[in-house]
């Protein structure tokens, strides 16, 4: 007999040699039905494979992100069947789970696949998910393995096989297709209720430019016809809210080849709102008890040595300007600089918690691939800011960084998200984690103990944390449900020694500042990206770059209007006026496409009535207000939060 | 005879061979006697060199740049002879005349020259100077020159005779002292009335660090006793308000190691000045119509090749980084960018004047050796902004730059400034020039006009134009009458041709825009170091970091402060509290040698009073005022202007 032991802490005895499958039948029916994938020991384990020794379990549904990822990997098998079938003598290279669905990368030889061929597919993997087959797991010595995929004379799988060890080979197979694998995998066929195909593209074999393209099919599939419909239409609404669609639409930024890729050059309207979130960052920053530093773009090469930037994140920067026999680097992070600032003075323990902010910008090297519209680009003008603190300090400051991350998603409407914390591993301690026991478990308790506290919701991850400290990574969900990462928020044990900064503390010794290195508005890059999509364009009045659009109707109101634009500029109001030659209906529409919230008509009538006739943006007719009215009321709708 | 004309373009006829002092001297013995130099068709000359043919006559006095040059050029040469007195056998290189003064490099073979030597030097000085010794000119030969080097054994003249071609070498002798110089020279030493020895230092010969070192010797003289007494007195004063000092006493910049030379982090203290003239820039520029911009550090080479900084600038410019087979710049300026969002969109006359501003961080290499504190750095940020406009445009456009101009000098009472505008010449259209003979002229003229109708302080400089268009350069005094090259002001007609910027003008044509580049705040860098300086770091309570202070007396009015604290925070005021267990003398001394306007002192009797009793910076006690007083006169204190 073996030890089950659950995620209550509760044990039980069972066979050795029972599989997880057994196990949840013996609980429930219902519940081993909609089991996906299990957990043991931390590993994640196929339903049907024997368990032999004593192990902790995990049950893993659908809500499961270990179980979404079985399901899409096993969808990938089920796809790449329904190919063979199609296309014989296709060969499969990698068929991965991803954020939203999976893909396989296949060589078809001469053949192509349309976008007829994906209904087809489609067809015939609803056909094969319907004949309920298991997936079976099977291990296989290596020669066994190259023997069989000789056979074949598919050079891709022998490929993979090379990097293998005996021992740790197994196939997958499912109905007619058997698969290179070391899964896990979902049951049966039969739990993929719903299938999209949704993409074709090419992709070089091993990422490697040099290398074949290799087709690569991605597509989604879901448990139920439900999940399917509302991501679907999130797709299509996603679509409708493209950052980079709207980004070029409203005139928020541009990109320029002689600038280069991943360079955005941000517009007016993309400036005004960059200044509307740096002023709510410095206000709220300011209340906070921040104080703002501004540092260079660049640093030398020793700089970068101390941090240990270099040489271990070297490929994620620019390379270096060689000057006066001296490297210098961009900066790809603000963290040295303000620790430079820190160490500029001595301080003591009454200058502490110092917290240093800066909307810094830093550059950072992705791959031309990687790069997209905002959301991934080499220039970052990031909402930084550094704390120096005792350690008695310390929950006090995270606790504030918190209040101030919940602050901000009530600004924005950011109804879900999650903090991820991750942790340390006692086992690796100095190793892959600071050697700092201690310190790791009362930061560790402190951080959690605030999420808690403040009912934030989290999740906790072991054996991810930094090098030197607890982390805390934010996700967050758009309007339309969208999941985005807005930052990283992190304890630091470590840079603090490596700088050699120190305080005074009271009993006259030096001591090594706690760091955290926080950032809740991410970068202007990213979060306004994710702004575009949020509201679909639709800034709040607050944010929006032109809040009033003045519509004369004729010529003959000319001096009214620009009287009424004068009063509204006066009162601080982003207003503008549409002086063209045009219809008043155009001018309307334009404004409306530009989402200007407020459009004031004018005509004759509210000339000689002194008044303005007020349109909201999406909703119409507001009828007509005075001056002061509309102002007065302006004010409100104006309003942060 | 030969005609002369004067500068009010009155001509007289003198005898060919007669010189300016002669004609000096028909005018006015009284005038002769004033006179340092001539120019004699645009080029300056002895006042006793003759003249034999037709001639434009200039008389240039002390108060002329080239009367200054002239005087300070001779005061090297009778300090040459001063040292030959004392160091026989001393070897000269060079001994130009600088911004204020003149120095000598000398080879004193074995010797140095120590402070004690400066005093006797001056002396000497003084007593050759009274000899009233002329400078004469000798036309000498190549060979002959040559051969009273090589006698002397003068390596150091020999090396210049080189790059001089016979028929131009001229020999310069007052008292017992010859040297090799081209001249000219004041008529005789007796001009020098007032002489001081400023400094002794080391410069490599040719200044390449592979050559020797040479002494280099500093003077400054005067015509008479009182400048030189007021330029003393500047001096002192400019050491106590040199802004590398205050600069790190009032915590506003600081410099590192690893970071690198000339590049300035800025503490939080000159964050807020910073920030506060951002918030200058963008209040001014808003009401003036700019959009404002975000543009990335960095672009491809090709951008600079298409705007020409590349390769004429490349030498200014940091080395490359190449990433992805392309060399990307840190940037140099921000035209380029701005062109390219100029160009984003279609633009029409209706869009025209487009006016893009941004605050942006440029990168310019200078020599370590040049590098001076906030002065000469290699990072700018510039308070930058192009117009694009039509050529019926330009005269308001620039009219209204030039009045911004005054705002600001009016707002920082910078009571002395001159516009200096550099003209092209008409002779070197289509190659120093662009070939625009009408543009040239048609935007001249506006300039002059503009600054004519403004009551502008300005002077006009012959062949001194950027290459595409005429150029203003801003000359500033501090509040010691020390001068500061603040900004300079550009008509641009070759940029946007080089960028293909074009609109579409109200004939529906294409046309390209003229430029406006401006930066009337300069760079941060400079423009703070000269605030520094010119407000010996007491900065109006609008600009100053911390604008009150409150100093407790004891721990007993502990609540009380706080209480105070909170109330101006929330008002808005920049306010620190002074908590450390320190003597009220220790802390009121503290606040005043931090420059914080106003010291709130509290007692109990203030407490008791419900009052608090304030201090000026630099002033002394104002008496006890309510809180409420206290922020209605502090509001009036601190406006802007």
């Amino acid at each position: 007999m073996i030890n089950i032991t659950f995620p209550d802490g509760a044990v039980k005895q069972f066979e050795a040699g029972t599989t997880p499958m057994a196990i949840a039948k013996s609980i429930s029916e219902g519940l081993a039905k909609r089991i996906l994938v299990a957990s043991i020991n931390g590993q994640v384990w196929d339903m049907n494979r024997p368990v032999y020794e004593d192990a902790a379990l995990k049950l893993l549904a659908w809500d499961d992100s270990d179980g979404k990822a079985t399901f899409w990997h096993s969808s990938a098998h089920l796809m790449a069947e329904a190919v063979e079938s199609m296309f014989p003598g296709v060969k499969f290279w990698v068929g991965p789970p991803i954020d939203k669905g999976f893909y396989y990368d296949m060589d078809l030889g001469g053949a192509q696949i349309t976008e007829e061929d994906l209904v087809k597919l489609e067809k015939k993997m609803v056909e094969l998910a319907k004949q309920n087959n298991q997936f079976v797991r099977k291990e296989i010595s290596k020669a066994d393995a190259v023997a069989y995929f000789t056979e074949k004379g598919d050079e891709y799988k022998l490929d993979l096989l090379e990097g293998l060890q005996d021992g740790e080979i197994t196939f997958y197979t499912q109905g007619e297709f058997t698969d290179l694998c070391r899964g896990p995998h979902i049951p049966h066929t039969g739990l993929i209720k719903s299938i999209k195909l949704t993409n074709i593209s090419g992709a070089y074999w091993k990422g490697d430019e040099k290398n074949k393209v290799l087709t690569r099919v991605y597509g989604v599939t879901f448990p139920n016809q439900q999940e399917m419909d509302e991501y679907l239409l999130m797709l299509e609404e996603a679509k409708k809210r493209d950052h980079r669609k709207l980004g070029k639409e409203l005139g928020i930024y541009t990109m320029d080849d002689d600038v280069g890729p991943g360079l955005p050059l941000w517009m007016p309207n993309g400036t005004i709102i960059i200044e509307e979130l740096e002023k709510l960052a410095k206000e709220t920053e300011e209340a906070a008890g921040y104080k703002r530093v501004v540092t260079p773009h660049i640093a030398k090469e020793s700089m970068y040595i101390t941090s240990g930037h270099l040489p271990y994140y070297q490929d994620s920067m620019y390379p270096p300007m060689e000057l006066d026999g001296t490297k210098y680097y961009l900066k790809a992070m603000n963290c040295p600089h303000h620790h430079k600032i820190f160490d500029a003075e001595p301080r003591s323990y009454r200058d502490m918690p110092l917290r240093l902010a800066e909307y810094g910008t830093c550059y950072r090297y992705e791959q031309s691939g990687e790069l997209f519209g905002l959301m991934r680009v080499r220039c970052l003008h990031m909402n930084d800011a550094h704390i120096y603190c005792t350690k008695a300090q310390f929950f006090e400051e995270f606790k504030a960084v918190n209040d101030m991350y919940l602050k901000y998603f009530k600004i924005f409407g950011i109804d879900k998200y999650v903090m991820r914390l991750s942790l340390h591993d006692p086992a690796k301690l100095g190793q892959k984690y600071i050697n700092e026991p201690e310190l790791w478990l009362e930061t560790e308790e402190m951080v959690r103990q605030v999420l808690k506290d403040t009912n934030t919701p989290f999740v906790e991850v072991a054996d991810e944390g930094a090098f030197y400290g607890p982390k805390i990574d934010v996700q967050i969900w758009s309007a339309i449900g969208r999941e985005f990462t807005l930052a990283t928020n992190q304890v630091d044990f470590a840079q603090g020694r490596r700088f050699k900064l120190s305080f005074t503390n009271s009993e006259n010794e030096q001591e090594t500042p706690l760091i955290i290195h926080r950032a809740p508005l991410g970068t202007h890059e990213r979060f306004i990206g994710f702004l575009l999509e949020h509201y679909a364009g639709k800034f709040p009045v607050w944010l929006s770059p032109v809040q009033v659009k003045i519509l004369p109707i004729s010529d003959k109101v000319a001096d009214y209007s620009m009287g009424i634009f004068k009063q509204l500029k006066e009162a601080g109001v982003r207003v503008e006026i549409d002086n063209r030659v045009e219809s008043i209906g155009k001018k309307i529409r334009d404004a409306e496409l530009m989402r200007v919230p407020y459009m004031l008509v004018m005509g004759e009538k509210d000339a000689a009535a002194e008044k303005v006739s007020v349109r909201r943006q999406g909703e119409g007719d507001l009828g007509q207000q005075s001056v002061k009215e509309f102002l007065d009321n302006f004010k409100i709708w104006a309003k942060r939060e």
